[in-house]
């Protein structure tokens, strides 16, 4: 998985990962009366409006950015149909050619750690394997220690995939538990966790230095998340808070390597909802079939911001 | 939930949670046989499989317990099929009026939070409002701190539902983390996670005197869980690690409070799974259709085993 990213990113020159993270707040009206005309405002419904709205921002920007970021939870909230709208556009962003990444944040102990691998890796019934989920990547959670992880790891190796486990979450309570001091160290238990995610990275680095074992760094705390540059050379970053939560392209700087690698920034509301921005497209539902012309504006200017950060 | 689920242990004088997390291969033949014909070897077929084990199970057992467990992992795995079966399973465990909890551990940033708390409290769509999940209480990962806690707080309150933080997992590894001593304090990490789940739960204390704000401790390190006891008066545990994992009633004395409450104790292959230590039953194909009855006895034992550490 992080060589393909990798050489994605260079392909596109841009380390953008668009989210896709639909509510039906940021959906222009025209899709949603259409699809509300037919179903109802129901479940199905707003599974189907959430894949149409996702389809059109695919189709707008896949040959601009490495890779897709689903937040599950936003898919989960409708059950069912909204777990179908989710695997539908991993089908989709698949056949586009792009990397998807399913921001999961599983984690469970060893066995049910196990079941939750599934999603980068299929599950085997009576001999034959089936991918039901089919991400590239998923983002899990640490709490539980080595044996939780070991299932994700094992199927990382075996099936090509990659993880990004959470040391430094970008929201304002994250302090509360990661920048506890561990005694006898000095250090912020963030910093612990960042040491066990290298080490459970160590033996599947690609051929270009990292590994398929990465982190969530939040771009809220730029200061920390420069020295876990430092500290963890072969963790690939996966960066949230981008835009919306206040993270901007220039302050990331520290947070790539020399050769302007070493992390993908998420971006899902500023560009899913970049046409509520603009005045005329906003105010006219006639105009608002145009909205993915304004996610791709919206990407090419992340592209440009960030690049600026990654020239150095 | 809190108080309902406290009549319920009374009027059952069982403190067990039937854990329905079901695996082919802990599934008789014969279940397994008819609907393979029907459907293939597919992840419907695995779905229906897993909704009529456990209906037989619930069927047999619902008088005996307050409250079924289900970890959504297993589900999971067989994709949207497997999230059907589990919704399914829960609405049938709530019409046999058991309590449900959704042993789902997610966690996120604040606004994620949020549509995760769908699962205990529906989502509303232009209006109307669907509860897609309809679990009573569900399991949650503390790493995000206080802002991505605060939406299952607010629908603990505002429907009457429950959750259970993670404190203390009951897996080998999980004191990598969870027992790191935090600088200042000489306690570990979980005595830091619990006093806020502690201050969390403050406001949701119902008439019996425990929280809607629980905790999950685990049945493996019993020393740890009877001084959270002490610590935590007002916060139910939820306690994983019964029977297969280690744990045995008699050391579970301590977790219980002075009334012989403050405790759930799940065990899931000790119930589900009992018939396959059954030589006769696991044997006979035409015998395996008894499986439930020998869950329903691996919970009366399991009832008498937890009241004598019950009685104290």
């Amino acid at each position: 998985m992080i060589d393909r990213l990798i050489r994605k990113i260079k392909e596109t020159e841009n380390p953008t990962v668009v989210g896709l993270d639909p509510c039906l707040e940021i959906i222009p009206q025209g899709i949603k009366s259409d699809v509300f005309h037919g179903l109802g405002r129901t479940p199905e419904a707003v599974g189907d409006i959430f894949f149409k709205f996702n389809k059109a921002i695919i189709d707008s920007v896949n040959d601009l950015v490495p890779a897709v970021k689903l937040q599950i939870a936003m898919y989960e909230s409708y059950g069912v149909p909204g777990i179908a709208s989710y695997i539908r556009t991993i089908e989709y962003a698949k056949e586009k050619n792009l990397i998807v990444i399913g921001d999961i944040k599983r984690g469970d102990i060893a066995s049910t750690a196990e079941a939750y691998a599934s999603h980068i890796g299929g599950i085997e019934i009576e001999g034959k394997v089936y991918d039901c989920w089919k991400e590239d990547a998923i983002t899990v959670n640490p709490y539980f220690g080595t044996d939780g992880i070991a299932p994700f790891l094992f199927n990382c190796e075996r099936y090509g995939k990659g993880i990004f486990i959470l040391i430094r979450t970008s929201n304002k309570s994250s302090f509360e538990l990661q920048e506890l001091t561990v005694a006898g160290t000095g250090a912020p238990l963030y910093h612990h966790v960042a040491d066990m995610v290298s080490s459970w990275g160590e033996s599947l680095i690609g051929k270009e230095g990292y590994s398929s074992v990465g982190a969530v760094v939040g771009a809220t705390q730029i200061e920390q998340g420069n020295a876990l540059r430092n500290k963890l050379p072969h963790v690939f970053f996966l960066v949230p808070g981008y835009g919306a939560q206040g993270g901007r392209g220039k302050d990331l700087k520290g947070y790539f390597d020399r050769d302007g690698l070493g992390i993908i920034v998420n971006s899902s509301r500023g560009i899913m909802g970049a046409w509520c921005k603009d005045a005329e497209l906003s105010q006219d539902p006639k105009l608002n079939i145009e909205f993915a012309q304004a996610s791709r504006k919206a990407v090419l200017e992340m592209r440009s911001d960030l690049q600026l950060a990654m020239e150095g």
